[in-house]
């Protein structure tokens, strides 16, 4: 399941999924076990009850995703780089995701800094 | 050692090392014991022979790169997108490098795919 074309579609219903504010999307795309840690180096929010409340506030923040290049699949993951808006704030940021067997979304990593942030 | 300021001084060593096929400078940016898996889910080049081996294979070909962005630094690592070129061909890639305490790479993962090559 983790073929190109399905790490690719994933990507975009990520994005659709902020743009809708769509929590249920989150749940499809995410393992019940997965792990996301945004940014790297901050707590990890683990499994999918705390996955999804961590984006209902940034979708109450109306946080907006705009991809900057193309999707970058390599093994079982996808890397990709995009903005964030969040009003007039915008964040520039490279996520990763690993995909496991069942072509969820296991691992994301959200690599961004305080340089990435911009008004 | 691992503060932005030298992980995206580290970066930039990285794309002028190319420009001036100098294996001197990937020394410098690696660990001795570091990884490199390029493109992720191949085999891992261990250790700064291996390393300096694999960059010079690169260098032979004159690939040459050039950011597409910023480079987003979290934690001990920074992520980055770039375009390289070989001849006509060009490849759009994602890198992440992860610091030791030291301030060396001590494991980079290259996200691309045959999705990301174009002539």
């Amino acid at each position: 399941m983790s073929n190109s074309a399905h790490m690719i579609a994933t990507v975009n219903k990520y994005v659709e999924a902020f743009a809708r504010k769509d929590v249920g999307l989150i749940r499809e795309i995410y393992a019940d076990d997965a792990t996301v840690e945004d940014p790297v180096g901050t707590d990890v929010h683990r499994g999918i009850a705390a996955i999804a409340a961590f984006y209902e506030g940034s979708f109450g923040a109306d946080a907006r995703l705009a991809l900057t290049g193309p999707v970058r699949c390599a093994g079982n993951a996808a890397a990709f780089a995009f903005e964030v808006r969040v009003g007039a704030m915008k964040i520039e940021v490279i996520d990763v995701f690993e995909f496991d067997a069942a072509g969820k979304v296991v691992a994301m990593r959200a690599y961004w800094g305080p340089e990435n942030v911009s008004q």
